[in-house]
């Protein structure tokens, strides 16, 4: 078993999403509180100009910035690109403190509660997720398959690692409950991971419910790109319950109501995140999956 | 008794408050949904650069930007400077489409339910403010002295007017139900309007609960100015409830509840507003008044 020496804890990877970066900050100011005898745990907030003007990204969204391929792209120069660069050579494969454990705070205007996206699903990761659904009844655990194709998130760094997606939340706003049971989380992934170097994981079930993300839906749009409906009432604030055929889905600007047409029952999450008007991303559905740990 | 002979919609005041814009947008679509026989009805998207950057503002906030000499300033050239310049030169006293009344539709992270915030007590405001609290349960009356002193907002700018405030919503996001809500306060608003020059307006109650800004709080900061307490998760959405002496308003980041320490009960708006984050506003307080119409 390969022993955990170093673990970053990353907020602001969108600068709009404060609780991730008002917990580094505290974390900042009282190191002790994430300290443990057997690895070293450090604190980076991601992006520092973005949360300085009250937005998700300068120039890009940084977190589908770590392509290896870009990561060695000198021609890439937007503020995120070089952003991604300088957090892979720290904490990345041969960085000058590189990390076993990555975990990435972030939080959504989606009912996400408290979700783990699962970069992978290494023993360790699912172990730890399986401990994490134990500790508090509102963690889900989401992985998707896709995530670390094409453009992977900031938590691929390293070998382990997950992202804390915590909600609803608006951004550019701190909301108390959420901050204190995110923090509880990062407790707990630490003490999880001591206990882990340790020899002596705590006991969790054999099996785990991951929701798996399986395809992303759009808005309905007009020719020119302009969205026709909202998210249906039904629907809003629905993450994780379950969506059979036939039910509503959207509600046009009109009144009309468009019933989700697939075959089967899914469990849609990122339920009318704001960040993701632009994407072409009104939800993501998922499958919910029993998962032998 | 002056007739009302033009109204003006305006929505994108801010750029990042959607309800507004996607119902100008409609109306612009299906103009005769907001015609009526004795008065024209206008609308207009005030802040069109703001929305395409998905920000509140450009440079400036487009709802401080109405004072008079300010209009008058040849020397102030920030987009929104410039944009107030348009609108007052449009809609305002002597302008090329002068509107009597102004309905400008805002949204705020806050729970403001169905606000309807009145630019003067006129009694023409007033009495359409008691026919819109009887028309939906979830309409609250805010009025604030100190609104039309130092930085006017929008709805100054024609003899009558109010803002609509409705939440909570993310900014960036549509939720479907408070854009509905939204729709018939608007159509409630210009049925009024319609009656009121018709001369028979709908009888409406006496007495009128408004709720009177006597006060703004600040979070607490620490010498940098960086916050140091969010709002309290017992406060937290609970917009127009009465707050007394002793109840806890702020949680720090270490856990410490702080108390409001004012010596009268008072009733807390636009609490956790994510735009007044930067203008050092927590909540607004309150004081309920019952008035005599």
């Amino acid at each position: 078993m390969k022993k955990i020496e170093r673990v970053a804890i990353v907020g602001g990877t969108h600068g709009n999403e404060l609780t991730g970066i008002y917990l580094v900050k505290k974390f900042e100011r009282s190191p002790n509180l994430i300290q443990r005898p057997s690895f070293e745990t450090l604190t980076l907030l991601a992006n520092p100009k973005a949360y300085e003007i009250g937005k998700r990204y300068v120039d890009t969204d940084l977190n589908r910035c770590f392509l290896r391929q870009d990561l060695e792209n000198s021609s890439l120069s937007s503020y995120e690109a070089q952003r991604a660069k300088e957090i892979y050579g720290k904490f990345g494969s041969g960085g000058s403190h590189q990390a076993d454990l990555v975990v990435d705070l972030h939080s959504s205007t989606a009912n996400m509660e408290l979700t783990i996206i699962l970069a992978s699903k290494q023993p360790f990761n699912l172990q730890l997720a399986a401990y994490l659904t134990s500790f508090h009844s509102k963690v889900k655990v989401l992985y998707s398959t896709t995530r670390n194709q094409g453009t992977p998130h900031l938590d691929s760094i390293c070998e382990f690692g997950c992202t804390v997606e915590v909600g609803a939340v608006a951004q550019g706003v701190l909301d108390a409950t959420l901050f204190q049971q995110t923090e509880e989380l990062v407790q707990a992934i630490l003490d999880y991971t001591e206990a882990y170097n340790q020899g002596t994981p705590p006991p969790v079930r054999d099996t785990l419910t991951v929701y798996h993300s399986i395809q992303t839906i759009d808005y309905p749009r007009n020719e020119f790109g302009e969205i026709q409906a909202m998210i249906h009432p039904q629907l809003q604030f629905r993450d994780y319950e379950a969506l059979h055929p036939g039910d509503l889905m959207f509600l046009t600007f009109d009144g009309q109501a468009i019933a989700y047409e697939g075959e089967a029952t899914v469990y849609p999450v990122f339920i009318n995140e704001a960040a993701y008007y632009e994407k072409g991303v009104a939800m993501c559905l998922t499958e919910k999956q029993e998962v032998t740990i």
